[in-house]
């Protein structure tokens, strides 16, 4: 998964109809420091993600593998909050 | 998804069977803050897109989620019309 | 889809038996002034396109859903032949 | 796949449900020496890796195909521990 | 598919079970000229490939789809091994 922030939110009425109701956040790609860098991708947000939080982002087709995501023309997904990072190595 | 701006259409008339009456857009990839990258993708308009338009598109098996795309030979389609990006991180 | 121009040929007699009988072509990523990147992909070709050619091509999964390929291991098909590119934008 | 090395371990309370038990470990790209690159990926850990070890990372739709992470919201798996790497070409 | 040439060879006995007997090749990219690029894959080998060879890597989900990857945690395969490239655009 890929680790970002989230730094905002688009908003889009004219869309897949299988879309309707899905909040889409702007996430900021990260490194392990929290070091941003300069690419973003537009992602689903599954689990209440707010603009701040470091967040990991599935793509692709494990996109749609949440009860929100199922079947949608997605290819990102917000599936998880970050707590912390440990970096030991 | 990948954020971009449709910037002209591709014409095609030879083509797989199945793609015939697709609209295939030309979408020059922005940041959050409209700026123009050098990287663009040629994607199938499922929502009525016009040039000029910042878009939404999703990539890879997610592109044949929409009823315009499925089963086709198809790996970007365009999902959504962006209204507005509120960038607040 | 990736935008590109049929460069060449790969020759390959060693190969999954799925594959006998695909041509595969060489195409170089060009942009949407036809200007030519430095990178490639290899490409069935279901369409015919000939060498000096821009054509589409579909990558992943997406790759696979034409008569020729499906359930191929083939990641990136040639799926249509471009006459023109209006860019406007 | 891609060869990395574990450098530390990610904490997320608040994610999919379906995540619930998975170690997500960070890490980081080397190359076939061991040199370290400038990327990172969070994978689910599947194979009992320890910070340090040298790993191959399986990503996209093929992260799902071990009994951990089969229809999970995961796109990276480590499916493998490098005991050592002939390099000879 | 992503054209390599097979520099090395994967030794790792700590993997996923449904992994066991596949040989596990390093692939540095080349160009079609056969320079070498600072890119490498993992990929198993499905035809045999010898280091020094110039072969097709197929990538993500359709490299399962040969007999030997078929629903494994494998995303890279080496499905062809080149004998000639013709290059004339």
């Amino acid at each position: 998964m890929l680790l970002g922030k989230v730094v905002g939110t688009v908003w889009a009425t004219r869309k897949d109809e299988s879309m309707v109701g899905m909040k889409l956040q702007i996430v900021r790609e990260v490194d392990v420091h929290h070091a941003e860098k300069d690419r973003f991708v537009i992602a689903v947000d599954s689990v209440g993600a707010g603009v701040g939080e470091i967040v990991l982002v599935a793509q692709g087709s494990s996109a749609r593998q949440t009860q929100l995501t199922r079947d949608k023309p997605v290819d990102a997904v917000i599936s998880a909050i970050v707590d912390k990072l440990d970096v030991s190595g």
